[in-house]
């Protein structure tokens, strides 16, 4: 089945575009490291990679970074001033109209504009000043799952440019393919957390920082291919509320890299247990991988900015073995389509 | 009980706030209007509030704006440059140490700080160089509901002068209380949404541009309020994979002003009825309230830019009944407290 392929081929993909895609990512970075502020246009799992890359953007390049409200440009057509910044536009096929607006409407202003995306001749490829390609090959099940993870790699690649052209730190990116070759072989202990996960129809998922992302397409997954009602949280602010939800037996995923969110990773499993929820994690963090009920525990040696790539990747695997529990054809979404045209 | 008289309270509070709290709001304008970038750091509700602040401040303001991701001030302490821009923190209690902490780090680096909260002299409203009391009198329920539409209405405020002071258009503010008084009447309306939502465990909530963050607050309602799993989507992103959660019976809500976003409305009903959804709108419009299978109809007389300060009251109404329903007590939500303190 080409969801499974496509998430196997992961490794090979990230190696190849981190390679390859480098010297456009310096080209971006440079126009980027002096932008007064970012602006990250993108819809569905792209707008999931938006997410990782305001983190990378704002905690690592130090750039004050906007998720795009595409509504103020194509429906109220009335964009803010964009001049003086930089738009980025995400779109695995290139095709998204809404994307492509704000990156023409940013340009006609004089912003920086640049395109991430799987088809560089593509409408958002066209609309963009620069573009940095995918190069993931095509992408055949409907569910985004190689283009997804480039497209962090991607993220990561310029924000690690950036932070070096504004002489911050980089990024160490050379332990990111092993651990997407750790996480595609978690493929058993991921069916262990599907089973615990069991036949609940609702799925909390839960991620703090640079992870929080990686809960949001988690999710996101979890939706499309198993039709479960999978709802993201930041560890933060499902105490904002919607902590009401967990009760006794609710299942509650933790996506959690070892770092600066472990503390709070820990706190949250504390009280999710204590409300008498059975606690999944997806971590690289073994004291994480202890607390929580069950784990899929990672051995990785990355930073905990580049974590979420490969953790991810495991919550890919959990997504795909609900779909085949549930007797859902994970290559084929009921009522989905591969391009989706929004304006 | 509280939360019904403080739903009830709500025209009285913003009328006042309205006056009362023009001075300030153009006060805060003058230094908004200069800058390169806004950020609005806030959590729950409020963050429901930022997310409508930030469609006024860049659709009518015409300023960039960003929501915070506090863990980049508070876990990573790595804030990005937020000299240039401006940084306004919502805080209904001003105790959450989060929005206080990003408020400190932009002040610091020189940004205009401000602040918006029920007290002034709280952590919050001390981090902030300006301040605007939201004058909304104690909260007694948990939930809040007469602090998040004042927040919203001082938004309005704000980005109306502000706009007024870079030469744009300023806002209408004056059908917004009579609006809010129809909504608060339409308790018995509601009360039919609720019967047709019936045992349904789980619930679509839509909106968008304006609207959008319409929805994210009375999702957020219903799920602590009534404890069902409410998910809010913009109705451009639940095309992109969340639909496959759609099918025969869902209910799905639809918060939808009058105005640009009708036709992605009307499409958007016609479709989750195509999947056999049941749709239940709460609009000022009468079309989609026609197309709907059952509506809450509020005929006001306000620019759309402001219909969803009146819509959320109808979606707190809708939260209380679905409570009440369901033997769920509306102003002791199961494990909430009402001041929530994250880092």
């Amino acid at each position: 089945m080409s969801l499974r392929s496509e998430i196997a081929e992961q490794p090979r993909v990230v190696a190849r575009l981190l390679v390859a895609g480098a010297p456009r990512a310096r080209a971006i970075a440079r126009r980027l490291a002096g932008a007064a502020h970012v602006t990250v246009a993108a819809r569905g799992s792209s707008d999931n990679a938006a997410t990782y890359g305001k983190y990378l953007f704002e905690a690592r390049a130090g750039l004050v970074t906007a998720l795009a409200a595409p509504s103020v440009v194509t429906l109220y057509a009335s964009p803010p001033a964009f001049a003086g910044g930089a738009v980025i536009g995400i779109s695995q096929s290139g095709a998204a109209p809404d994307v492509a607006e704000v990156l023409a409407a940013a340009r006609r202003e004089g912003a920086f504009t640049a395109a991430i995306t799987n088809r560089a001749s593509s409408r958002v490829g066209r609309a963009a000043a620069q573009v940095l390609p995918l190069g993931a090959g095509p992408e055949r099940s409907i569910a985004a799952t190689k283009t997804y993870t480039a497209t962090c790699a991607a993220l990561a690649l310029i924000a690690s440019a950036t932070a070096a052209a504004r002489g911050r730190q980089a990024l160490r990116l050379d332990g990111v393919v092993a651990a997407l070759e750790e996480a595609v072989a978690a493929a058993p202990a991921t069916a262990r957390l599907a089973r615990a996960v069991g036949r609940a129809d609702a799925l909390v998922v839960l991620g703090r920082g640079f992870a929080f992302a990686a809960a949001l397409e988690t999710a996101l997954k979890v939706k499309e291919l198993a039709r479960i009602w999978a709802e993201p949280y930041s560890t933060a602010d499902v105490r904002h509320g919607p902590i009401a939800l967990i009760e006794a037996g609710t299942p509650v995923l933790l996506l959690a890299a070892r770092g600066a969110t472990a503390p709070d990773a820990l706190a949250t499993i504390a009280s999710a247990q204590r409300r008498g929820a059975r606690v999944l994690a997806i971590t690289d963090d073994e004291l994480v991988a202890r607390r929580a009920d069950d784990a899929v525990l990672l051995r990785t040696e990355i930073a905990e900015e580049l974590a979420p790539i490969a953790l991810v990747v495991a919550g890919q695997h959990l997504a795909a073995e609900l779909a085949r529990r549930r007797g859902c054809d994970p290559d084929r979404p009921p009522g989905l389509t591969k391009v989706t045209r929004t304006r």
